[in-house]
C-alpha cells in the first residue's frame, strides 16, 4: 500500500481548502496513490493518529466545488512547532513510526512559516536517515504573505481582495457624514505589512481608499502621526486611516504594547491587538475631533464569500503541484509559484527546496511604501492589483447563506 | 413648476440606495414631477441649499444599477433632529422657504426613527397650517430593524444576512484548534437585539452557529454568563457568543461602561462599544482560557457586497411607495410594509400615519428569546429566514473590487 497523508496547519485562510482540493483531485487520478488520509489538527493529529479517509469524505465533483469554497482549515489546524532537534529526532521518529503504520509513503503538509520549518525537519531527517520510501513535502499557504522564494502566498489574494473591498465600504460608510471624523482600521500583520498594503485596493476604480497607510515595516512616529492626520483633515471631512496591528515605535516597542493581552501562542508568539485603540485615544487626546477604531480581526482571513478568483485557481495548483513531487520523491520541496509577467499577469508553478522558506520572513520592501512612510507605490499597487482579480460568482448558497463542505 | 426633493439621514446601510433608486424610477416615470432633486446630507443640506439634480447623476439603466448595489447613503447622511417644537417652528418655517424657492411640491426624506421624528414635525406643521401644496412623506431604512408598524426595515436583511454568513465564517475559523478557545463578537445593537439575534442564521444550513446569543432586552448577569461559557466549554471547544453592544445589568448600567469613550452623538445618544472587551476580560479572569473579542463594527452595515436580493427589491419597491405618496398628497405618511404569510413569504407595501413610528423603538419580544435569555427561539428563526434570501450574483464588480455610483 502507498498511501497519501495530507494536513493542515498554522491560521486559517479563505483558500487553504482549495489546496486540499487540488492535492485530493490529483491523488484520486494516480495509480500510485492508495488511501488518501488526512489528518485532523496538523502535525498533532498525525502523532495522535487522528485520520480521516478523504475518498469517503470528497465523493463527488460537488463535494470538491464545495470544499474549494469553504474557507478556514477543513481538516483542522495546530500551532505545534517540531521541539529543538534533540527532542525533535524523538518526535519525527515517532511521525515516522505512525506512517509505518498506516503505510503513508507520501505526507503533504500545507502551511506557513512554521508548518515548513516541520517539513524542512522531517525531510531532512529522512535524507540523513536514507529513508527513501518517504517523501514530505510543504504546500504554502498564509494570508500574512510573508514566505521568502514564492511570489505570493496563497490565501493572500483572497484576504487583500476582502480588505480592499472593505476599505471601499468603509470610505462611502464614512464619507456620509458633513462632520470631522478620524477612522482607524487595524488590519493583520504582525511583522509584515502585506495586508495593510491591501487596503489600498480600494482605490482601484478612481476613489480615494484609506488616507494614510502605516505598515510595521516602517518604525511608527506619534508625532508625524497627528501631523498627517491633522493635514489630512484640513482637505477632508472623513479621513480614513489603515494600520499594521504590529507597527512599532522605534525602540522595537509595540503601539499595542499598553493594552495587549499578554497572551503568548504555542509558537511563544506574543498576541497583538489594540494599536488601532491606542492610536484612537491619541486622535481624541491631541485633535480632540471624533474619533473612532475598528479591526478587521478573524473576518478578514475567513471570508469565503468573497474571494479572488486568481487565488483559488492558484491555491489548487499548488495543491496539484504538491501532489506531484511527492508522487516523483521530491523530498524536502515546497511547491512555489514565480511571476513572469505583470501585464499581462502571468505565473509558473515551480517547487523549491524548503529550507529556503521556513523561518524566513519577506517582510515589504522599502521601494513599495512612499518616502513618508504613510502611504504605498504604485510598485505595490502592480504587485498586488492581479491577485485580487476574478469573482466567484458561482459560490453556491443555500437558504441564504454560503454552503461549506464539513469534514469532521 | 413641481418639484421633488430626496434626502437620506441617520446610520447608513447597504439597501438604502436602492430606495433612492426606487423614488428616482417612479418619478421619471411621472408627468407630476419636473425636476428632481437630492439634498446632500440630509436635512442639513436642505437648509443650506445644498442640492444636486438627480437627472444629471443618475441617467441610464446602468447607473441606476449601479445606485442599487452601493452602500451607504449615496446622499451623504445627517444626524441632526430638528429643535424641540418652539424651535422647531422657526426651522420648519425656514425649510418651507426653501422649498418654495425651489418651488419643491414633494419631500421624501428616507432614515428611521430620528428621522421619522422630522417628517412628522414637518408634515403636522403643513397640516396645521393648511399648506396643501406641499407634501412630506417618509421611507423607513435601518439596519437596526427597530421601527414600529412595519413588519422589518429595508436595510436591515442585508445586515442580517452579512452577520448570519459572518458567523458560519467565524465558526469555521474559531473551529480548527483543538484548544479550549471563548471567541465573543459584539453586533450592533443599541436597546434592541434584532442584530445579533441574526447570528443565529449560521445555522440555517445544520451549523452550529453561535453557542450563545445574548441580547440587549434581557438583563445581562456576569454570573450566568459564566456559568453558560463553563457548561458550554465542557462539550466544546471553541465557544463562539454574540452579544449586543448594548447589553446592560439589571440596574440599567452598559455592561460597556467601564470602556466607553464618553462620546455623545448629534442625537444626546451615548458611544457604545466595547461590551465584548469587558466580557474577554471577565473569562480570562474567571475561566482563564484562551478568549478574544472582536466587534463588526461599520462593516455590518456597508457590507455592500453582500447583500439580501429580498431587502434590495423590497427597499426599492418602498422607495417607488413613497414616490406615489407624495404624488397623491398623502401628507405625514411613511412606506411601510405587511407580512401577510411567511410560507410562501408574501408582503404587502402600505403606507401608515409616521406618527405611529417616530420616537418608538420596536423591541425583540420575549418570546423571540429563549428562557434561558442566552438564545434565540424558533419563532425568531421563522421571523428572521425569509429576509436574507436570494443574492445578488449579478453585482458588478470591475478591477477585482465592486463597482459604486458617486453622486457627490
Amino acid at each position: 500500500m502507498k498511501n497519501l497523508l495530507i494536513a493542515q496547519s498554522g491560521g486559517p485562510t479563505a483558500a487553504i481548502n482549495a489546496t486540499v482540493a487540488g492535492i485530493v483531485s490529483r491523488a484520486y487520478e494516480s495509480k500510485e496513490v492508495d488511501r488518501v488520509l488526512g489528518a485532523l489538527n496538523g502535525i498533532e493529529g498525525v502523532l495522535e493518529e487522528s485520520f480521516i479517509d478523504m475518498r469517503e469524505k470528497i465523493k463527488s465533483r460537488e463535494d470538491m466545488d464545495l470544499l474549494c469554497q469553504t474557507p478556514s482549515a477543513a481538516l483542522g489546524s495546530c500551532r505545534l512547532k517540531l521541539k529543538d532537534m534533540k527532542d525533535a529526532n524523538l518526535q519525527i521518529e515517532e511521525i515516522i513510526q505512525i506512517f509505518r503504520k498506516y503505510e503513508i509513503t507520501y505526507f503533504i503538509y500545507i502551511g506557513g512559516n512554521d508548518s515548513m520549518d516541520t517539513v524542512d525537519k522531517l525531510s531532512a531527517y529522512l535524507a540523513d536517515h536514507h529513508i527513501n520510501d518517504i517523501t514530505v513535502v510543504g504546500a504554502p499557504k498564509t494570508i500574512d504573505n510573508d514566505l521568502e522564494e514564492i511570489d505570493h502566498c496563497p490565501g493572500f489574494g483572497s484576504a487583500a481582495k476582502y480588505i480592499g473591498t472593505t476599505f471601499l465600504e468603509l470610505e462611502r460608510d464614512c464619507h456620509v457624514y458633513a462632520t470631522k471624523t478620524v477612522t482607524i482600521v487595524e488590519v493583520m500583520g504582525r511583522n509584515t505589512g502585506w495586508l495593510t498594503a491591501a487596503a489600498s485596493l480600494a482605490r482601484v476604480n478612481g476613489g480615494r481608499g484609506p488616507d494614510l497607510i502605516y505598515l510595521c515595516e516602517i518604525p511608527f512616529c506619534n508625532d508625524r502621526f497627528i501631523k498627517d492626520v491633522e493635514k489630512q483633515l484640513r482637505g477632508n471631512d472623513s479621513v480614513l486611516i489603515a494600520i499594521s496591528e504590529g507597527i512599532k515605535y522605534s525602540d522595537g516597542q509595540y503601539v499595542s504594547e499598553q493594552v495587549q493581552s499578554n497572551f503568548v501562542d504555542a509558537f511563544g508568539h506574543s498576541y497583538i491587538s489594540g494599536a488601532a485603540r491606542v492610536l484612537e485615544d491619541i486622535i481624541r487626546n491631541t485633535i480632540g475631533c471624533k474619533v473612532r477604531s475598528l479591526a478587521l480581526s478573524l473576518m478578514q482571513r475567513c471570508a469565503g464569500h468573497i474571494r479572488s478568483t486568481i487565488d483559488i485557481k492558484e491555491s489548487k495548483l499548488l495543491g496539484i503541484k504538491a501532489c506531484e513531487c511527492v508522487l516523483q520523491g521530491e523530498n524536502g520541496k515546497m511547491a512555489s509559484l514565480i511571476r513572469t509577467s505583470n501585464f499581462p499577469y502571468k505565473i509558473e508553478i515551480t517547487a523549491i527546496p524548503v529550507h529556503q522558506v521556513c523561518n524566513h520572513e519577506r517582510r515589504v520592501p522599502r521601494s513599495y511604501i512612499n518616502s513618508e512612510g504613510n502611504d504605498i507605490t504604485d510598485e505595490m499597487m502592480q504587485y498586488l492589483f492581479p491577485l485580487i482579480q476574478g469573482e466567484d460568482l458561482e459560490i453556491q448558497y443555500k437558504n441564504g447563506i454560503p454552503r461549506h463542505l464539513t469534514l469532521y
